[in-house]
């Protein structure tokens, strides 16, 4: 059988990058980096706002084809008999929801020179929070009078998805909403750039994008009703007409490489392109998720996947943010969970908070805070923290809740808040497997990726320690990006890739690394303990149920301290 | 008539300081400050328990002979005709509750050889917080059989306190207990030093220091009964035998100067030695402490002091860490409160948190924070923050709090968290200004005096912003060691000093600064709003009987942050 290699495309927030595999070996042959040139590390922000988040579009499109052809250039120099035409297919994942206004032709408004340097023609970053008002009025709405879609969005619509940036949109910038014949997904827009069919109308959108994040259903025939819509504003009843009747899972082709992208990046025209969908629910497949797996996405912030057999019954999960058929792998309902920041909370305690006497430079300073922090047992720093310094997407889907610590007193070192930091995460991911499990989504796995699996061994021991179970990790660095390319061998068809379906792809493609952490019994009773005071702070600060006393919180934390258990760290 | 002078002796938590006036002008004609030399500035620690701080007593003596050596060698290089033998006596205030173990000759156990070394034979330094578990079985006693005795401070016994400290050694290190004769307060041993008779019986004891320190009242004839002691242990009740049944105010004289310690300081033999008592209680004399003011001792704790007329009826204020006559002047009631931690808490902050983009040093640290937070308004960091990383000493009486921060994001800047910081102080000040008038004491006038008031010019106008009320300053940079020697001077006599009595010396030789501090209304109005949930958080975790909602909290702060009330910063 002659060679043949699948590409994946993977959009992150500051950067995109490739993956080039070998289908037959799993070999990573080439791989490249992109960083988004504008704004600050990819992101246009407003000075005046800080829940603005934007993105040039024309960053993309430099970047695909940098990291595509720095992928093809890798895998030459490797083996200089490297066959380009061999690439039999490509996939994308993308941030999102991160929705782009184009106009008619497809085109992002942002390209055009009349809204050069207007915030609102960019794209609209998922981290985005301009739209929390909007985002509170679409869950007032459908509370009152439809909750069924509510209820597969985990009882509240956030300001990070379609709807709520569009109705903003419309709100306070009606020129560019008018100037918007329709918005598409970062996920479709880079498949139709490919296929060169960018026209809203000609765009096969993905399930993974549509599925909660626009209230997009077969029980309600799609989008949301034009009745609903109508009730927000009647612009974006009329705006559905110009959106799309239809979604698809990844493994089907969104089309084919079109001859003008195909000369561009020196790769066969017609290959196989896949329907783009979210880079975690990609990384997911990645990692190798299969039934009673969940896979950790552990960077700047979390997602957690999980997949159900669709021919099995499952409840809502209240808190969910989402619960899709088809988005992370056909047949399969995806279950998608969250923290709102988890690196992203330690690196703002790096950045703002640790003195030079750490280290002069951020790597310095986390290197020997993971240092000082090892050396602890649980309990003995005293502190409690919760998780929220950038909101809470799982299980409370509330984006208008904050950090909160507890337990400082005037010996308190940066060492022992950034132990509590990665606790707090820690205790938010149990959070959220708890709830999973409650509503019969049940864990026998855990395998976690993305950059604090791989570099934080201190972070993945209290993980283990917290949850009371074995950390795995997938083996490539790249999990969002392999995941792509096994959609990109999918939509090439059985014929082309050699392979039956995604999963027998991952059998062969996705491995774990040798090391596993394991939980520490003594350690993991400590945290059970803590976690008791962690749920009540959670309880007590994040819902409208919640009423009781917490005069105990403090007098229990400074009985751990002194209590010594758990053994050494 | 005679120029006549007097000393104050001032011995603080890491150095003492001596203030020589002139009692005709109030000029203030020399001072010295000397800093103790043992353990970590002055400080005896135990690297195995953060609670221990204890005092060399070689330290004090060194300390005293240096200040007043100082002092008035000053004094004759500002005036060579200066005459030494003109100063008509000597005030000395303290720390306290500072108990000092001693043997029958009244030589504290620390100067002797075989104690050398031992940290349990040294001074318990007020700081000390070893003993809470005694702290707690004494508020339990006294709860359930003597309940008087815990009326007068508060409704709860410190870890700080003098019972405490000497249950606590009793428990745990009997020998040193058993070499023990008695125990002498440092602000009594002082005065003792300088007369030539330390043996314990001759000591004429601060009834500032034996007040509900070390729970002396009239109302049941002094010390607390042996039935009571036997009961927390029979050895205290066989060593109640060994202290003493009378204590005075500091108007009157603890002796007359010894002729040994009078050559060896230069000054004339026979000159009155007033009673001791605490820095605070001394403090708020020099700063001018009267009906209806509060003093407000601004350090790194803070002693917050009123008087109150003994001949008219006054509750036990609940939460008021000692209400005792003559305290602080004759004739009244003092009425003593106090936040644990305030500049140690701006300390903490800026030693462990605060990274080297703010400056190189601590005072460059704070200048810029202090630039930087002097431009936001109330409530535009979206924070809020207890005031209790020591315990809450008011209203609370619990020595077992920790700190709290809520409402921090993935922006929130080091100076907004000493913003926070400072502003949780004031709030704390607020608590005990409404507990006091909720009791009929009413604060007509607030005199701030300490380091932080002179020094802390943003923390001056927050604290008169959330305090909505005028905040003055005294003048002179060293009340303690003013007020001491006032009382230098009262112990000499009007026919020595040419005062009639305390007050009539205060309105001489107290002043206050020009500036006074006013409170925006518009930003007063803000901090009303803020300190709503302060005293929410501060009873949820703080108080037994507290039970109720928070999720509001974290909402409120948000919409305070959004707002913009309260004009410019």
């Amino acid at each position: 059988m002659n060679q043949r290699y699948a590409l994946g495309l993977d959009f992150g927030t500051n950067s995109c990058r490739s993956l080039l595999i070998d289908l037959e070996s799993g070999a990573e042959l080439g791989s490249s980096v992109s960083a988004y040139p504008s704004g600050s590390a990819g992101i246009l922000l407003d000075p005046g706002d800080a829940h603005v988040a934007r993105q040039n579009p024309q960053d993309y499109l430099d970047g695909m084809h940098a990291i595509i052809i720095g992928a093809l250039e890798q895998a030459r120099v490797l083996d200089p008999d490297f066959d380009a035409s061999r690439v039999i297919g490509i996939g994308v994942d993308t941030t999102g929801s991160t929705p782009i206004p184009v106009n008619a032709e497809g085109t992002p408004l942002g390209l055009l020179p009349e809204f050069a340097g207007n915030l609102d023609a960019q794209v609209w970053l998922w981290r985005d929070h301009t739209a929390h008002a909007e985002a509170e009025e679409i869950t007032a709405l459908a509370a009152r009078e439809y909750p069924a879609y509510l209820a597969k969005c985990g009882g509240r619509y956030s300001s990070e998805w379609f709807w709520s940036k569009i109705l903003r949109l419309k709100r306070t910038n009606p020129e560019v909403f008018a100037a918007a014949h329709s918005f598409v997904e970062h996920c479709d827009y880079i498949p139709a750039v490919l296929c060169g069919t960018t026209a809203p109308s000609a765009i096969r959108r993905s399930i993974c994008a549509a599925g909660h994040k626009a209230m997009f259903h077969p029980a309600w025939g799609g989008l949301p009703s034009k009745e609903f819509l109508a009730r927000l504003d009647p612009a974006l009843a009329d705006l559905r007409d110009r959106l799309y009747d239809e979604a698809f899972p990844s493994d089907q082709a969104a089309g084919k490489l079109c001859a003008e992208q195909a000369a561009k990046l020196g790769l066969r025209p017609g290959i196989a392109v896949a329907v783009g969908a979210f880079d975690a629910h990609m990384g997911a497949v990645g990692a190798g998720i299969r039934e009673g797996t969940l896979v950790k996405i552990l960077g700047t912030s979390t997602c957690d996947l999980m997949i159900h057999p669709n021919q099995q019954p499952l409840a809502d999960i209240p808190g969910l943010c989402g619960i899709v058929d088809g988005s992370v792998l056909p047949g399969y309902y995806g279950l998608e969970a969250g923290q709102s920041a988890v690196g992203d909370m330690f690196l703002w305690l790096v950045n703002n908070l640790v003195p030079d006497s750490y280290g002069a430079t951020v790597e310095e300073k986390f290197q020997s805070m993971e240092a000082a922090l090892s050396t602890l047992r649980p309990g003995a720093t005293g502190l409690l923290s919760l998780d929220w310094n950038n909101g809470n997407r799982t299980i409370l889907t509330d984006a208008r809740l904050t950090g909160l610590l507890i337990g400082q007193t005037l010996h308190t070192k940066a060492h022992e808040i950034y132990r509590a930091l990665i606790e707090a995460t820690a205790f938010g991911a149990l959070t959220i497997i708890n709830r999973l499990e409650e509503y019969g989504a049940m864990v026998n796995e855990i395998i976690n990726t993305g950059g604090l699996a791989v570099k934080n061994a201190a972070l993945m021991q209290i993980y283990a320690d917290v949850l009371g179970r074995p950390m795995k990790v997938s083996r490539s660095d790249q999990t969002c990006a392999l995941g792509a390319a096994i959609f990109g061998a999918a939509a090439a068809g059985t014929l082309e890739s050699g392979y039956d379906s995604v999963q027998d792809a991952q059998r062969a493609l996705c491995r774990l690394r040798e090391k596993t952490w394991l939980p520490n019994p003594g350690h993991h009773a400590v945290y059970t303990r803590l976690y008791g005071l962690y749920r009540q702070l959670h309880d007590a600060f994040g819902t409208q149920e919640w009423s009781g006393r917490l005069n105990h919180v403090m007098k229990e934390l400074l009985a751990l301290r002194e209590e010594g258990g758990g053994g050494e760290g």
